[in-house]
């Protein structure tokens, strides 16, 4: 749709700015770029469309947006869970999936510098190449963006032992809310020049600048991984493995299940799990030796009261054993609308964050099925409802408001990994207190004084 | 000394507002107050030193600067190499040493909870006996604190594999400029609930808000090391040794010296160690089977054409092979007066950086022993010279500045792990540049709008 005479001057001058197509207003692409895939949190209208194919375009919608103040919101896949990159009323959505290349791959400095819209899962098979490993497995992985990785600081299934996002950035180049350019962070693994700006854009969720290039730390490659899946009849038992492995060796994963999702998984595709059983854990070694380290952790287990327990150092055997695992998402969102949600917890207040997600469900009669990355407290309580029944969805936003409540009254936090957007907004108050939303605003304001990048998210009023 | 009726009245607000005796004037106790480790850098006279006894005290403290507009300059053990510690004229030194509880060691959630004048080494042998682990280990850790570490992102020997302070922290209560309690981070492993305000506090030097507690993640107590020394005919081969390894597996250490510091280590301390070897490597594994990984690493070597390679997974051993590594700095210190920089490039140029180290040496007719953390390419080139001849002492700041410029030219950093203070404040602009320049502005703004936080220190002009 070419701009008309009648448009707004900002309109006008955004198509000036850039080449021809690039800004894109047809309502049905526009509709399919309004939300990411979070529950419960309503989306926008935008004005137009851009992909960006260049970080000098990113800087020319900057430009434009800043002059005449209309917002932005940064997108990378969609595939947030927070609604950091829900539209907003009038904005310009930004698309960074076109700028989709990886730049460099250097073997040697162990480091890859990549565009926003490189797929995780594709710069992790171009790094495996060389021998190396970039470790921040989202589950999203075959479709999240490198640049949504940064903007939600995401984790995955590995952070136990390699660290969530954070660890694995080192530098980024970021377009400013004014559409100047800033490099910060560095190609070396250790630098302390200045404020640690990296960290501050990673997890910012696009609201304090655009990230439009990554320098990224790679690892080597890790031996071929043993598995070990356990089944316990209590959480308590379950709790004692979990602090007794973390603090023997560091594995290089450590799932959980409960008994509400190992049933639907079980109801689902059926893999004779034990479903009368309260907790299933899944352990992994990529050590020196990771038969020897499973077996360790098997004793671990098997000294903490486990009913049952199965290990394999073959990578396919160890998939199967994982199966579980990768269903539990798929097999409770086949009950209903889900509403997957996001905490963390100190390791040893695990079996209470376990209690307190049954007393929930018991008490707003829900399904609620809870698993997660236990070896970093990060569960991820999964409440089945009606989105269609106003009463359900009611019960389903007070079981979503008391989980975030136990999770802080067990020292934890709002959210482990999945990042705040609009969903926890409101909670994030609770969280870091007056000083802390002050601290925000000021830095918002430091960064961003005409409040145009993705503004109403994360920052709470 | 008290306070007069003649003092200014920040002075007499100071004194009404703390216990009776904190605040202190007597001049030699100021003159020890005013340096830190730095060299070539000057410093100015405090009005008074507070040595604080807790978090309130330091509210208060920060209280009356705020109101007054004194500069406040924060101070843990001043083992800092930067100046970021040293006094300003008419300054309050606010000293945390004595804030130096270990409030928890909490085994089962792996945390530790700690005031800041807490000595790194003595949280290392409170969790040791725990069956747990600390990781940053900077040269200093002996006599440095954790507050210390924290404002500076203290790094170590063993940040290859553990990362550096940075890692360690989970979270931090902070007093802000105008006193208020801020409180960010979270005892969980995993928390992105808001912009990551630790990591913001991390390494921003007291610029940006005092630290009153630190919250710790710690790691399962690794197994006895196994260490590795390798002497190597040429930078070249060493380089080529250190790719190779970083690549294979990662280690607990790989630390590299050059000849002049081989030779300076052996004028003292005779140890028959290859004088005429251009560089010597030493690796450490605590991996599951460290002898297995260091003979791994004893094979790479030999491959890249070590000339002399020595390995034992017996601690005391592997001490003594370390023992040269330990002595680089005092070695080259009882030459003459020294500078001991810091700098860091990727792995991939470190032999480049030795090269221009070298050449500068040469050029401006000085002894510098280059030696450093060769698994993180953080080297740390140690200019030796006469502080009493006014031409080695220009010569010394034309080398330092040479060799930041060459850090630079080779995609590294202006500082990899001692910091900024005033000794790299100008050398910082270069790496950051304007627009980084202006972001540390508008955060220093934000956050200390009264400029009242180690004013002068980090953030260039």
């Amino acid at each position: 749709m070419p701009s008309s005479a009648t448009a707004p001057a900002w309109r006008r001058a955004l198509e000036a700015a850039l080449p021809s197509g690039r800004v894109v207003a047809d309502p049905d692409i526009l509709e399919s770029h309004r939300y990411d895939h979070a529950s419960l949190v309503d989306a926008g209208v935008p004005a137009v469309l851009v992909r960006a194919r260049s970080t000098a375009e990113v800087q020319a919608v900057m430009r434009v947006a800043h002059e005449h103040r209309v917002p932005v919101v940064p997108r990378g896949a969609g595939s947030g869970l927070a609604g950091g990159a829900n539209a907003i009323d009038g904005c310009i959505v930004l698309s960074l999936a076109a700028m989709n290349r990886i730049l460099a791959v250097d073997p040697a400095a162990m480091i890859a510098v990549v565009e926003p819209g490189v797929i995780n899962a594709e710069l992790g098979r171009a790094v495996k190449t060389h021998g190396l490993f970039y470790p921040p497995d989202p589950a999203s992985y075959e479709m999240c963006t490198i640049g949504g990785n940064v903007a939600t600081n995401a984790g995955g299934l590995c952070c136990v032992k390699y660290g969530v996002t954070r660890e694995s950035v080192l530098g980024l180049e970021v377009v400013l809310a004014d559409g100047s350019l800033l490099r910060c962070g560095s190609a070396t693994i250790k630098s302390v020049a200045g404020y640690d700006l990296t960290r501050l854009f990673i997890g910012a969720e696009g609201t304090l600048g655009v990230v439009t290039q990554v320098t990224l730390r790679l690892r080597p490659k890790p031996p071929p991984a043993a598995t070990l899946a356990a089944f316990f009849p209590s959480m308590a038992a379950a709790g004692e493995a979990i602090e007794r492995i973390v603090h023997d060796r560091t594995p290089a994963l450590l799932e959980i299940m409960d008994r509400a999702t190992l049933r639907a998984v079980e109801a689902w595709k059926p893999m004779e799990l034990d479903t009368d059983a309260a907790a299933m854990l899944i352990a992994r070694s990529d050590a020196a030796d990771p038969g020897a380290e499973i077996e360790r952790f098997a004793a671990i287990c098997d000294a903490a009261g486990a009913s049952e327990l199965a290990h394999s150092d073959d990578e396919a055997e160890g998939e199967m054993l994982m199966a579980a695992r990768r269903l539990c998402y798929p097999a409770l969102e086949r009950m209903g609308s889900t509403l997957l949600d996001d905490v963390a917890v100190p390791i040893s207040r695990i079996p209470e964050m376990f209690a307190a997600t049954e007393a929930i469900a018991a008490r707003f009669g829900l399904t609620i099925g809870n698993f997660g990355h236990a070896g970093d407290g990060n569960l991820h309580p999964t409440i089945v409802f009606d989105a269609r029944d106003p009463d359900s969805l009611a019960r389903t936003r007070a079981a979503f408001d008391a989980l975030v409540e136990d999770a802080l009254r067990l020292g934890g936090t709002v959210t482990g990994e999945h990042g705040v957007g609009l969903l926890k907004r409101g909670v994030l108050a609770q969280e870091i207190g007056d000083a802390g939303v002050h601290v925000h605003k000021a830095i918002k304001q430091a960064l961003d004084p005409r409040g145009i990048l993705n503004p109403g998210k994360l920052v709470p009023d």
